[in-house]
């Protein structure tokens, strides 16, 4: 399906309450950003169904989704996967509380804004942290990560981001998993927009916990986090949340003992997640669905550099997730227009922006596909001509 | 619609994953429990759209279901919305952890389970708490609750449950708003099942803080919950939560200063809790949905009696929202054989039970017409006709 195809217009019912009071139309959006993304019509169809929580049917649901992403992770057998009602930072903020003592160390390793929010949640949660940090377009070097924990003896777990949103940078996981397990520390890694893009074997590596959520490269709809943590580290893990809510250890023994959720899940986005997983594994799981991004971010990253944009990262460090640009010199470049005039188009860019450099970011993940990254990139030039902005 | 129109067979695919093989037809279920809920068809595929979240419609869509909310529990200006990604019970930790400074004490009014498990909420974040237990049948007697919160000063917050779902009790709401005013406390009503159906004014009983979900009386899709909570309690409880994702101060300014969420929230739930809201406005609002409610209710009591069924609760402590029946004690009643033939019918009831008796539940909420309620208690008819059990 490319763009095109999606240009069909929906009506849009925006209410009176201090909106506009007449019925609006609203263009079908391609969603270029890091998530919630665009999503397939068989994942959102899979959502006009009501569960009862607790009938037979939701809890096959439930064990099936939760053994299937187990196995996307290299986990099966050795880890169990813990879905969580709430967004990915929801399920951050439980790994921190459930699987770090409230008397342990923490070494994050920092090169973006989601690496600082998970050391705030372990100050908040008492948790210490150690911050090393690399400015957010250069990744932490292993050798470094190995001298601080021989140093300290102290840091029990190495807090990582598999690829930081802020910039789109990949960061060295491989390597600082090898040097976590010479030094006998707990790798925990915030795989939110990598996990189902980028390949990872939680038992071989290895990591002991590992965060994503429904909305990134699984392509679900948002409302569902998810952990994939060791049964070792698991079964140490009782009593530690200071969160009845946030509690995995909790969480993980509601669904070991009934199969059941403590708490009422989000039952629609687990059986679209379902439903995405089914098309995950058509598409040939982790190889098909990266082999996807990558050409996207290629797309992408060729067609903006024709345009006279200027990536913020070098090609070596850049993840197949998201794309940071510089924002261009010329004064005719205004963001708010552009991306508007983008929208108008049926693109919608990621708003936000990096806090420390002048930039704008554009996401090749989701159900977008080479040919509709090619009418993106055409839509771009467009805009930057109607604007005026020289190359 | 009657449960003869919802009698279409969906396709339902199981997977391999140690489940069934091949696909499965699953009928199409009303269900009868305390959620979640049977929903509308409008108000399922109102997820049949992807929302960029930080996109300025998802902003307008999220100030306009905070507002109208708001306006249903008669907060409108003195008190303020705030959604929080999860479940109901997410909303209740949040509020006990968000407004219940660490030094307070909260007197918690106790004849049911989800009193008790905000009493282990309180104590996982380190809150003393008083129980005053009055057993499940029983409401709470407002001269007791004034007469404990003038022995003890030190209980700055009334804690309640507006409609128990354990049995279907609805407490003295008014008379404990009442007693905790008059002794300058702070009121917390935990209103999950029954916000929506049965009347509340926030400002004029008054309560400080209300929590409620996206998936019971509003007829939402669960994923999220909300609360209601005065713009006086709201000014002062920066810094009491101990959790990041759980903070409904800092969720609340979030909102107040940008419009977005800090973090991803469940886009398609929130356009089905909007579209929800459409139609429960136009069935009147509380009136309109309680009085379908009550006589749901009142068909299924009549109807079950006749069948000779006993209800657990007097009638005039009965809310209109689930109801408690004991099991049958001929020997020939067997509840797992029951749930299955009534859901081989089309109807799913509630497969747990109370602990403390021998019952069983159905719900009268959601999208139940009364003549769904009458072709369900003909449903349990037949099913005891066959089981052989002698009324």
């Amino acid at each position: 399906m490319t763009a095109g195809a999606r240009a069909r217009r929906t009506d849009f019912m925006l209410r009176e309450n201090g909106l506009k009071r007449s019925a609006m139309t609203r263009q079908t959006q391609l969603l270029l950003t890091p998530g919630p993304l665009t999503t397939s019509p068989q994942t959102k169809e899979a959502m006009l169904e009501d569960w009862g929580s607790r009938d037979p049917a939701f809890i096959a649901l439930t064990r099936s989704v939760r053994e299937r992403i187990a196995a996307i992770a290299g986990g099966t057998g050795t880890h169990s996967c813990i879905p969580l009602q709430g967004s990915g930072t929801y399920g951050l903020e439980a790994a921190m509380g459930t699987f770090v003592p409230a008397v342990a160390r923490v070494l994050i390793l920092a090169n973006g804004a989601y690496c600082h929010r998970i050391a705030a949640i372990c100050r908040i949660l008492g948790r210490e942290v150690e911050i090393y940090e690399t400015g957010e377009d250069t990744p932490p070097d292993p050798a470094e990560v190995a001298r601080r924990l021989a140093d300290d003896p102290a840091l029990g777990h190495v807090v990582m981001v598999h690829c930081e949103t802020t910039s789109g940078i990949l960061n060295p996981l491989a390597e600082v998993a090898s040097v976590a397990a010479a030094a006998g520390r707990s790798l925990i890694v915030d795989s939110m927009s990598a996990f189902g893009a980028l390949p990872v074997d939680v038992a071989a590596l290895p990591v002991d916990v590992l965060i994503s959520s429904s909305n990134k490269c699984l392509e679900g709809v948002p409302g569902l986090a998810f952990v994939v943590a060791s049964n070792a580290a698991l079964s140490k893990a009782a009593g530690n949340a200071p969160s009845m809510a946030l509690d995995l250890h909790a969480q993980w023994q509601g669904f070991e003992k009934s199969g059941e959720w403590r708490f009422t899940p989000p039952t629609q986005v687990l059986a679209a997640l379902s439903a995405a997983l089914d098309q995950f594994e058509a598409e040939g799981g982790v190889g098909g669905r990266g082999a996807r991004y990558a050409e996207n971010c290629r797309i992408l990253i060729d067609g903006m550099r024709a345009l006279g944009f200027r990536t913020y990262l070098d090609d070596g460090l850049q993840a197949p997730i998201i794309v940071t640009f510089h924002t261009p010199t010329d004064p005719a470049f205004d963001f708010p227009k552009f991306y508007d005039a983008l929208q108008a188009r049926g693109f919608t860019i990621y708003p936000g922006k990096l806090t420390k450099i002048d930039s704008f970011r554009i996401g090749c993940i989701g159900q977008v596909m080479p040919d509709d990254m090619r009418t993106a990139v055409a839509a771009v030039g467009e805009v930057i001509a109607e604007m005026g902005v020289r190359p």
